[in-house]
């Protein structure tokens, strides 16, 4: 299929190029940058050189359109929203990996973003787009919101938990560290490696814009309102995600319950792998094993103490974060087996 | 005074080793080591290279007690509870930074260590040595029992909440991040670099022994029976704890009903520092700007739509996590200046 | 082709597991590991956890010579040398990843690692496995000796220089920056976290092994002795090596003859690219968007001042520098593309 | 002594605060910033918070000249050069932590900085503020030119070598490693976190500024003209310098006699460290156990195969390799014991 990235330079529209590259049944069409019109894709990511002989331009949107069969949107929040109804009009299928059309209720844009959706009744087209929650709508939609790197972890973590009705939904607890990919490729000065390296930084402990994707879908999930305390760290690593998901049992469980409850419901899924180990290094889940691979390794742990389940989740943030779920929607969207292009392992150790 | 370490070749005794050597009122007597008899100390611990001409002894404790004033302990859980009874029958005052007398109850130590202290009498005996809660008791000691490294950033994020009776004490929910010198100098192939190096690694999810104390802790702080859900996570760092304490609260607060409470409860406190910033790149707590000080950096955001509080503390591991607390005890137990040979900026940026 | 691994639980054996899993013509026979006979490779190797489903066994060399065309060796220094008879006489295929075919002259094991080789009839038979400087003799080798990290690194960045005879050959100065991984796996004191984190260790400033290798291969190109002043020092990553080869020119030499020298030398090289740019972040070979490609970036750059080239090669070192001319010369024995299972680019930002 | 500081908020300033602070003759005046006037220091240098209670200010030269004994110019290259006149005028003592004076030779500023020095006659008076060089003239001094980073380091482990005579002149052959505090607070595409950790990058092959310095030292040392074939490569720690120095002996020469020369050359020197281990971790320098500390390591290694020596000095560079000799320097002018809020072990590990 024709393929076009609108927002190409930065960090997830790098790694969509990586993983695209090596993908059998994509033809790329166009590459936007306005800021590097002109250059070759791998002065920008490095990584691409030998690999990807492409430039980057900065057509019109009806000339996008035109000649690509899906387009993907890698743009910062706020911009996709003015580029996904024209692409639509079109009929070119439209894969946005911004946050513009992740949320069902226009009002809930007012909460986490602090504007108002112009195009309330796309967000009904759009398709939240995580294959383990929503396959079958995405194989027939036009329009795919690819899910927030942190809600991707945190709702994988918990997803089995809500649908089973186990655990309490007013007062779920979940801490998320990230790596520094996740911030984008923009410097200022607190990116720097000087300032940046080292830190365990609470940048975000009350109010990220993540927690509305996390409610949505747990609600659903469980039909009842569910409400996420959530807070976000960054760590000294470039890549990666752990989402550590404290939720509070209605019922005494013990860990051949949880085996039973997370093997049902992920029975099948391609890129989930569950992770509670009682030897070797790597016990629970843990980004490090998982860097480059759409793997989301889910664990979990109960605690008869504290009348708690710790469900853990980690992800490449790049990947299972964003470019995975947008590459697994495109071979659903195509009727592609689901893997292609995106099975292989992480690369361990790094 | 004279002073001697058992337990001088791990990162703890080395720590203890690094700031008294700068400490213009101790005189170092013996510093033990079984596996490293004879060797110079800056052959185990580089950086004291030139700074201190000492080497590992392994004397008998009757020795050892003879010529000291006072002994540090940095022996594994469970060596010190044998050594504290004979070094306290010669008069001689011991800073222990083993856990073996931290818990009041002895049921603590069944429930959180799985084994029953054969000297219950002298938990009582004992002082938790967290100067910031125990300064006076402190000062008459005879045996400090300093807090774990997790347990110091734990408490003291949360102190001020608890003893103002605002939060809830059933549901509290804590996260703490940790480097790797937190888990000590002896190799394991979990701990070599290449299977360290960019972990985020839960690796106490649940049950983990600093509980207790936290507990203990706050349960005296509040008048109730706090109850703690924590989780460890192995971060990449060498040294640095940060701790993110999700508390609610029995009624709606702000921002400044919170700067009120813990600039009041932490007033006049050398090493406590309140890190809520509107601007700059440190904005709370963090440990990277704290390496090698004896500060804990406490920070706190309300969240009114989850009613909760994230309280915050970052200290390094090794310093206020450890030998920091002893140290400020030594000063209070011999009536010196408190910050006597601890006050200095950690080092930044590194 | 039928496939097996001596010596899989190591980071090379890994790293071989990972490849071939992505290799259309290989089947895996019997992957060895004495200390985990009977444990899923992925416990050790946690990356490939859901996509190798094979468990270590240890069984007899002429069991696994009986059941596989090709089999490869990840054995510490001195055991391959008593494996590589019995198996060549069955007829199987080996490619060896110790240093122990790698020298043609068997005074060079002595010199640089102090033991009598007992098989020196052997060493004319087998191919240094570097298929940019031995492609055809590979093609019909029997046994590979494939180049250690360094070497490779070395070699590469200087080859075309030694060929054209422009550079002295008695007095090259070698500096070569390598990650953890180069030192495998096993625990000791310097390699944990806490002790290897941030260093700039020079562990072996003179007399390293694969000194020989180099000056071997690089005067078999130029038709002199030559001799390298090598040192090799760790850094603060895992994966990656950075060789930095300082060679005094006979004449002066300007960028353009550099850059023609180098691109005719490697002309049709499927994994040289040549790195010299003016802009961008990544202006010279740098390990970091190799991480887990077979690219070896080669650099240059020429020092009117000192008469010098500086010549510059990165690599990872697990897979260029190790697996990846393995696989190379497996795909030339077998008369493969030479880049099946190889080709893809690093991960980048990682 | 009143004491202030030009260019207060880059890393160097910040260091130079750290380390006065704990200063006991020391009483800041102004310290200046034109980017955070009226800003508390500690906004900027977090680590200082609760220690300094200082703001950024920018007052005119002859304010800061009329106030202060003693001036540190933290500034640019071509900054320092416009104020020290001034400044010299007024009697103020001034202490130039930029490149501006320190090369002897105006020519050699062309040549390696690029610009025409305005004021040749200053280079005459001002001393290179070395003081395992030039005590006694720093003694006497009015302008010290406090040495680069990487220069420091590597004339540190070659001066015994030059000053015997028993190594060529014409080819030696230098490697730096640096971290990425040595690049300065300034953010850029190059310097993010997510794009600059994990990097062996050779970000000046050729052409480095220091080689000036360098050579201009080890010429007075050796009384020939030295030529310098210098390398500087960034690699992923924060702060830390390893410089790695190729020398060929005029006779061959042992491990004693390298100790004996460079314990004759050395003695007495505070902050020299001979490091040359058979045990342990740490054999040879290495900048991790050096942070935070004004220590410089060196140690050597006789390679009899090749006719070499290599030399090698770590250092931490905000420390000895900027702000440590500043204060060296300043405790020479001021009659002061040199090693004066300076004498304290680095932070390991770290």
């Amino acid at each position: 299929m024709k393929v076009s990235i609108v927002g190409g330079s930065g960090f997830t529209g790098g790694e969509l190029l990586r993983i695209l590259a090596c993908h059998p049944q994509v033809e790329f069409k166009t590459v936007t940058s306005r800021r590097y019109v002109g250059e070759y894709v791998h002065r920008v990511h490095p990584n691409l050189r030998g690999i990807l002989d492409i430039q980057f331009t900065n057509p019109s949107l009806s000339k996008i359109a035109e000649e690509s069969d899906v387009v993907f949107l890698c743009t910062p929040a706020g911009v996709s929203v003015n580029m996904v109804p024209q692409l639509l009009e079109t009929g070119v299928k439209v894969i946005d990996l911004s946050p513009d059309f992740r949320l069902k209720r226009a009002e809930d844009y007012e909460r986490w973003y602090g504007w108002r959706h112009p195009r309330p009744d796309l967000l009904e087209k759009a398709v939240y787009g995580l294959p383990e929650l929503h396959r079958d709508e995405i194989r027939n939609a036009d329009l795919v919101a690819c899910p927030g790197c942190m809600s991707t972890a945190a709702i994988l973590a918990m997803a089995p938990l809500f649908k089973s009705g186990l655990v309490e939904s007013d007062r779920v607890v979940v801490d998320v560290m990230i790596g520094s990919s996740g911030a984008g490729a923009k410097p200022s000065l607190a990116s720097i490696h000087a300032e940046r390296y080292g830190v365990i930084r609470p940048y975000k402990p009350v109010g990220h814009r993540h927690t509305g994707e996390i409610e949505q879908e747990l609600s659903i999930l469980s039909g009842e309102e569910v409400r996420v305390a959530f807070s976000a760290h960054a760590v000294n690593i470039v890549r990666g995600i752990l989402a550590v998901c404290h939720c509070f049992t209605r019922k005494p469980v013990s860990v051949r319950d949880l085996w039973k409850l997370y093997r049902g419901f992920y029975r099948g899924e391609p890129f989930i792998r569950l992770v509670r180990d009682v030897k070797g290094i790597f016990r629970y889940p843990d980004p490090k094993p998982i860097v480059g691979s759409n793997f989301c390794d889910v664990g979990f742990e109960p605690d008869p103490y504290t009348g708690r389940v710790v469900a853990l989740a980690a992800i490449d943030n790049l990947v299972k974060g964003a470019v995975g779920n947008a590459v697994q929607s495109l071979n659903l969207m195509y009727g592609l087996d689901e893997k292609t292009g995106l099975m292989y392992p992480g690369i361990h150790p790094v």
